[in-house]
Parts: structure tokens; sequence; C-alpha cells
């Protein structure tokens, strides 16, 4: 939520030349993107009638080896027809360059707004963008192994050892117990490719109803397909701190995945345990961010305790 | 550089039917406004061709009272034709509304990217954009106290005491004895004005070389005019560092406001003492937030030094 890499108007003028998007008219750092910098960027346009990109440079934490990956996958599915965000490439066909030190990527602009509003009908149209997704990348040949699968939490979860009970006290006990039972109910039959890994409403973007953007894929990954439903489910059945908006939203995104990619009957059967899995991984790095962001900081810290409500749902269901 | 107050989509929509604007196609928060929430906002246009928008809600530390003031003074100056933004008026003509429990204004989008690389025929253009702002705003019938005039000045220096060494040793010293100096070198007998009071390069935009837009009044005030000019000098003919950008972009600012608004003799003798006190006035609002400011925040702390330069170097010449 921040910019944290400044670019000069000249650099980025300059940087702009490699395209065949005219002339630079306006650039706004955006708030968006938990660890980029983005910028909203308005050139003339290839035609003299105005184009608008996001301008993302690559911080730290974003490891430059996976870039070829995500701007691989995204440019695959916005050929493919999907509302997701292309990589423009230069004259020369390059999509990935350097600005002001960084990587970056200039990237195409979607129109719409961030979900704010969960309905059923949202919902449903969400579960079947996520299908598409699915299928739409079933031929890309990329992959990347998810760090915050079932090692990722056993490293998060050591590294909060000693401090889960200064969120809960409750919380140290939830952890270990469901890390346990999700060590030994590792689905291992049921397909795998690629996942977005984090398509909560935020990532969503609607205009006049329809979703218009499928954003911010820097989580996607190789798992289970069922995985990311279930990170999906847990992310949108439920309201930020953790109640469960009803069983219409539920269905309506479940419905709405499997009228576009039946799951099979082990993938259903699995669905529970990977959700408690979903709400695990994201109570998890949570919890880590809250332990170490002093409370004092200009960043809002998200609580761990409203995917701790989702586990206990789904560890009840 | 942040976004305080998140505005849902939902509340965007429905706060945009009082205008004749279109609806709602997307709203990037942007990192702009030190002190206020900004939102880029994109519409379909009252004639369905697109158009954009700033949406800025007021924070706690903008004085509520002060807002008819900073819209009127744009307003007025943007029928004048300057290339200010206008706030815009909803269907029963009211510029100043309420969303998301804050004071919030929908306001002119102005192309063009904020100045960083100064040069002479920039720094004349706005030495001339001044100019016309104190000749346009000459028929403004709206005033505001400088809050961060003489008096401020005391009660900064005052609020920093026993910490300014910890910037530097030699600041105390500096700051004690300018401020000996100014109180008894006010100039008295020189025009008083509508002043922008904070044109730093950052808040001129230009597009093909010309200046398309003078942004952010929320330090307007009513000072000295000559003032404004030395604060433009401050921020145009220095660097980041407070090093000398040299002769030529000093003469050819100074130059180009003469050209449009030419000044007195007083003015002229009055405008190396006003300079000095510019300067001051930087390093001591820096000073005070970066005593005030934890070094492991998540903003920028500016260097109060880079106004102690200035101020040595007006000192000296």
């Amino acid at each position: 939520m921040a910019v944290y890499t400044k670019v000069s108007s000249e650099a980025l003028a300059a940087f702009l030349t490699r395209y065949d998007v005219g002339h630079l008219v306006s650039a706004k750092g955006i708030a968006e993107g938990v660890e980029n910098s983005n910028y909203l960027v308005e050139t003339t346009g290839s035609d003299g009638r105005g184009a608008r990109f996001i301008l993302t440079l690559y911080e730290k934490r974003v490891e430059l080896a996976d870039l070829p990956f995500f701007l691989g996958l995204t440019s695959h599915l916005a050929d493919k027809g999907l509302p997701v965000p292309a990589p423009i490439t230069d004259k020369d066909g390059t999509a990935l360059q350097r600005l002001e030190g960084r990587p970056a990527c200039l990237i195409e602009f979607l129109p719409g707004v961030s979900v704010t509003d969960v309905t059923p009908a949202l919902a449903k149209r969400a579960g079947a963008a996520l299908a598409e997704l699915h299928l739409g990348a079933a031929d890309f040949t990329g992959t990347r192994p998810n760090s915050l699968s079932l090692a990722g939490w056993e490293d998060l979860a050591a590294a909060c050892a000693g401090h889960l009970q200064e969120i809960d006290p409750s919380l140290p006990a939830l952890v270990e117990d469901e890390l346990k039972w999700q060590r030994s109910h590792r689905p291992d039959d049921i397909p795998v490719g690629i996942v977005h890994a984090d398509l909560f409403p935020d990532n969503v973007l609607v205009l006049e109803g329809e979703i218009s953007g499928l954003i911010d894929f820097y989580f996607a990954c190789t798992d289970r397909l069922a995985y990311d439903l279930a990170v999906t489910h847990a992310s949108w059945a439920f309201d930020d701190e953790g109640g469960w908006r009803g069983e219409d939203v539920s269905t309506a995104l479940l419905d709405g995945y499997r009228q576009h990619r039946a799951l099979s009957e082990a993938e259903e059967a699995a669905f529970n345990g990977l959700a408690r899995g979903a709400a695990l991984r994201f109570l998890l790095t949570r919890a880590y961010d809250w332990i170490n962001t002093p409370p004092d900081a200009m960043v809002t810290r998200k609580d761990p305790m409203a995917f701790a409500r989702r586990l206990i749902h789904y560890r009840s269901a």
C-alpha cells in the first residue's frame, strides 16, 4: 500500500519511448499492491486517442527469478481472452524491463472497481472466473512451487512460536492441532495445475455487475486446483472479521465454479480439509506480519483472528 | 503519501450519482497529498466518452473551516483560465460533500507530470504562472491568515527546543539567530494578497514542456506576494539536498515572475530577507516532523538540513 521507488518524469518519459504507446501524459503513484510500487500511467496512445497502463516496479520481496513465470502466465491468460492484465511488450517484444534500478513491467490497465460488497451473484461469477482461469492455464508450461503450502506453514508456525499467545491465548493450540491434522490429510489424488492462490474479493474488478478483471497474480503457483477454490471460498464466504456471510454466497461460488469445471469425487471429499488449510495459511501469514509489525507502524495490520474464526468454522463443518 | 480513508465501490458509485459525470468505471487510491486521501476516479462521463477526476477526502489535519477558502480559491482561479484543478459541483451546485464520514470533494483531473528535472525554461514558466496566480486572485474575496508565518515559526522553534541539536549541532544557534533577525526585519510596506505558499516543483504539472497544472493549494493563505516568490525560489533554485542549482534557474524564475507582475523597489529590497524566512519555515516544519517521526516509521522523513543549507546560502548572499 505504498510507492517505494520514485520514478522521475524524465525517466518515465524515456522508458515509454521503448513502446508504441505515444507520449507520457500523466503518472500517479497508486496505493495498490502490497509489495511493489505501482503507477497509473496515461499516454497519448499509439493512435493519439489516449491509453492507460499500470507500471509496476518490483521491490525486494519479489523474487526476480519468479517474474518470467508471473508475466508469462498473465500474458497466456490474457491471450485466451480472460480478463487478466497483460504485460505490454516493447518494440523488441520484451516485457520485463528495468527502471530506476528495479525490474519493471508496463501492464494493461483494466477498468472496474474491486469487489467490496460480496453478493451471491458476484460470488457465482467469481467461481466461474476461477474455473476458467484453471482451464485457461492448463496448457501453460511454466511451473512455480507453492512456498506457502504445508512446508511453508510449518516454517511460519515455527517463526511465530512463543508469540501466538500474544495475539490470542487459543492460537498456539489451534495452530499446532491443525498442522498435525494437515500433515496426515494431504490429498494427493486430485488435479494439480496453475492456481491464483489469492483471489480475494479485492483482487476481482467489477464493471456494471460483470467481472472485468482478475488481478494480482504474484502468489500464483502450481498446486491443487481445488485448493485455489478453497482459498477463494475462505475469502469470499466470510466477512472481514471472519463471520459467515451465509449459505447463499458459499453455494453460489461453488456452483459458479462447478458449472465451468466439474469437481471430481476426490476433490469434493478433500474440499473441507483444503479450506481448513487455506484458513491456516492466511492465519499464519497474518500472525507472522502481526508479530513482526510494530503496533505504531504506518501500516494496517490485518487481524489473524479473522482467519482463526474461518478455521474454526471449517473444522466444525 | 497514503490513503487513510477507504471508500467502498458501492459508496463511491452512489456518491457519483449526485453529479452529472456518468457511471463509475474505476477508482485507484493515489499516493499523493501529504494529509488527505486521494483517489483517481474514472467515469463514463456525462457524454459517455469517459472522464477522470480526483476525489479528495479531507483527513483530520485539515481544518474544516478552511475548506470553503481552498475550494473557493481554486474555483476562482480555474474560472479565470489558470491551470488550477477546479472543484466539481453536484447537480445542486454544491462542491463540498461528505463521504465515508469525511468532508470530500470531487475535483477536476489535470494532465501532466510533476516537475522533477528543473530547467531554466521551466523555472521561467513557473515564475510566470505564480505571477498570474497572484494577479488572478487579486479580486478573490476570501482571506486566510498564514499560520506558518513568524508567529508559527516561533511556535515550531519552541516545540523543537532541546531536540534541534539531535539533527545537527549547528541548528539551535542558526534557528535562534535567524528568528531574532526575522523579528526585526518584517517588511510591512509591500503588497499582500493570496499566496500559494508551497509551489515546489512537485506541485507544478508539465505536459509537453508547458505548465498544465498548479496543484495542492492546502497551504494557500493571505501573505506578502513577494514571500510566495521567495518560497518558490527556495524550492526551485536548489536541489533536493539544498545545493544551488545555478544562477540561470534563479534568474529565469525571477524574470518569469517580473514579466507578468513587476516587483516594487520595496519588494526587491525585501526579497532576500523573505527568502531567508521561507528557508526557515521549511527548515522548522521539517525539523518538527523529523523529531516527531520515529526513524522506523513507514514514511520518508525529509531532511531539515536541505533547508538549513538554503538558509545559509541566503544569509551569505
